[in-house]
């Protein structure tokens, strides 16, 4: 059995599904999961479905008829990979190790179906945990005046791993354009804080300073703007008056962290859809 | 505009959503939103939709269309409804007033587009509430005694009013079984506990007494085994050591009122398939 | 059995629990509750207790005990209410009823032991639920020009009144700061967002607009800041892509209902001290 | 300064909190924390309290004055321990890591104050985590024909370690009844459900066979009562009729994970008090 994931976005017509559902039909394929949806204020048409061929060749004649077919009919945007792929991922990291240790851990009990090809960071405290499971480690240490320089590095690495991820676990530092730019809708960040509420630096400070009643977290695709990037995923917890800033901080990692790997296992299972800086998630 | 809303359940085959979408799409149909789930265990097919189509003459036309092809050729178990429908409901209660309340205010507050037909109670507590938003009320004492003349008189009240739903909302008597069958799928209980923890009667005190860190309240499908039919919708509150059983009694009050309004919204927006004491809910 | 709530604020000091219990022990009091905090970065020392006295007598003996030594020697801020006491409360609204509703549900089931004294509005749209259950309505129209007029007609009914408890029940409209001056730390407003994320308008419409994940609601004391005062209370419910600007308003009444009533009860059972724009809860 | 916990248990009466306060106060100590519950049903007293004393010798000398005073005074069960203390932990597992990852995960990013001395297995699939952290393994098979050789390996290493703390990590055996009683009170395990529901073996298979629509995780001490000791924490999440038995046992591990933690930091954190089989919580 060979399985896809299809993820198709157009603007909305009747008969899509209909044309769509028929092409694969008549191709000896099975749609296994069929998840739609219509934004009928902006008509727009978004889709996501599983389907599997008896065979590579029934799947490339579905192909050909689809691209020829509905995708011109429609002017369909779409995107199909094999539904069982272990995606290459790249980390970024800082000095706080939480974020690093779950997603590892996530990888090791086979929650995520990844590997870690490298990992990228402005310290060099993390790289034990590097070390202790096999994994790359690239120091690259970034100052005001190394800036450019740091970037060619870090593009260097990235053009030879090519990853379908970058994480930002926890990564304190702004990304050069560059790179957002090469890997568009392809880095996930970490922001620890519920947004838009607190964006930007030492949100947990903030946090306490406005005396909230819930602290969350955010994960997001990194764009030029500073957490301003399409939300993934939000999660929070309530924290109360005895929360002192250090207890949030402790209190918010068990957060990020789930916020974090919920948001990556979204995107390595093509459960996510982007457009106009919102994100459409099929789950 | 003619809207809408077709429930289908029948076993997997490859082809029928093509021949479902085409169905609607030949006869110049429009599918708004379409939801599907696939039992790959059990190989059974459930899917819901929303079409609208420009005139009553299409849809007649899809319809007969429906039914003499897919749901023949597939053996289809299907519910066509229109969308915009204000569901008639009955209530049963007993003194607890919390969950009439609730539905009376969210019925005024249209979050739920029911007419609330009339009120059957075996006290005459509640009666003034009733009086106050002019709904019928009738009052039927159940005893060991007259457990069959009760029945009947309920029996004819729900003949006369054919309800679309009947809401069990805290009534503390167990329903008679002619009732049960005749409206089959269409009673909802909230039960004071996070099922299956809990049946039966007093499961707050069950709680307390096993020293629970968090209570829950579900709604469900009524059938003859006490608090086993198919589960709606659930959900819990968190508690401690400080909470007595008035306490806790306290607090699941917002939470049966929840737990309950959220099923008869699910039911009377027809998102609910209920298949071997078990549902698949549209959402 | 003479039951008392004590909410005690000063400085922290060694000695403060033992001379205060002690006060109480002497005088024949027992304290049947005792929830102490201590801010360590600003020394400040916070608590609430129960308190019983055989009768009125022994707890008159305490009082000028208490005013007398701990209250002077620690220069301690304090307040002495009945525990068993039905708080006086007036209800400001506009259009939304569904806020109302749940008031008066929950004083109804007895799960807020309050007293509606009167209802003001705005608009003359809920009147009929204040006639149906007896409570005075005031309807206050306000525009720019009538400003200071209906500012007034306000003062001269919460003077009338003098309610414990001023609760903004989706009112939409800026409180004069004259009647925010009068009852400082008494008018409790429901903010239909997380906040500091999307304070002032149209919140649900910010929320649609940046793609959030989850939305909030805030209960919060007034004050002369829109949507800065002391928070009390928030929570939050999940949403996704499929919720548009309709669904998001719909979704968010369950959210403001609950989110409002708890800061109610807060309020009403002596659970709250403000300090410096932030509020410490004793739960 | 000299940081402490004190625990304590006893039958409810006037004047406990004010001669145990004074007691400290007299002595130059200072409460910085107290949290007091008071079950009226039963009578009974529980309070935590964190002090400080200038040094050990104040400390010394208030320890005698509370152990000959308020102690035979009021009967007292109590427990005095260091603040800032290392517990030293064991961890038995089968072959699961998620836990056993979240575990070691934690105590790197100093979420967890304890120090893990060894991990006993029936199975040897975990040693090289194990290895990886330079922690002790030993690896124990059980089978029904070892048991009592089996029980006593693990009590000569128990013996040998005398941990603060044993957690059961997921470990798939039950433990015999010597290494229960020696350890009462100090053994930890996480159940994969929302007990009383599902109590045994396979919960996640009778989750779905019920169709419930969350699911839960239980961390509570250890009895003789398979899965009926005193409840610690619990949790739940969310689930639909779309997750299969082998999704809810991935959904679930998160679960696990967060909720053994919990519980692992508020026993070594001294936050517990176990009376009748439940768990008074302090937090």
């Amino acid at each position: 059995m060979e399985k896809y994931i299809i993820l198709i976005f157009c603007k909305d017509k009747q008969g899509i599904i209909a044309d769509f559902t028929q092409s694969i039909y008549s191709n000896n394929g099975n749609i296994t999961y069929i998840d739609q949806y219509v934004d009928k204020e902006n008509n727009n048409f978004f889709m996501r479905t599983e389907i599997e061929f008896n065979n590579k060749s029934d799947f490339k004649k579905f192909n050909l008829f689809f691209v020829n077919g509905p995708v011109k009919k429609y002017n369909i945007n779409y995107d199909i990979s094999l539904k069982y792929y272990n995606s290459k991922v790249g980390i970024y990291v800082s000095k706080y190790n939480h974020c690093l240790y779950d997603i590892i851990s996530r990888t090791k009990s086979d929650e995520l179906q990844i590997e870690i090809s490298f990992i990228i960071s402005n310290h060099i405290d993390l790289k034990n945990i590097a070390d202790k499971f096999s994994i790359p480690f690239y120091h690259i240490p970034v100052s005001k005046s190394n800036k450019l320089d740091a970037e060619k590095k870090q593009l260097d690495i990235l053009n030879k791993y090519n990853p379908d991820l970058i994480i930002l676990a926890r990564y304190m530092q702004i990304l050069e354009d560059k790179v957002i730019s090469n890997f568009k809708n392809k880095i996930i960040n970490i922001h620890h804080s519920f947004l838009p509420a607190f964006p930007g630096g030492r949100p947990y400070h903030k946090a306490f300073e406005r005396g909230v009643k819930i602290i969350g977290a955010t994960s997001h695709y990194v764009t030029n703007e500073l957490d301003g990037g399409p939300i993934i995923e939000q999660d929070i917890i309530r924290i109360s008056h005895i929360h002192n800033i250090e207890s949030l901080i402790n209190k918010g990692k068990d957060l990020e962290k789930v916020v974090l790997s919920r948001a990556i296992k979204l995107h390595i299972e093509k459960k996510i859809l982007v457009h106009l800086n919102k994100t459409v998630i099929f789950n």
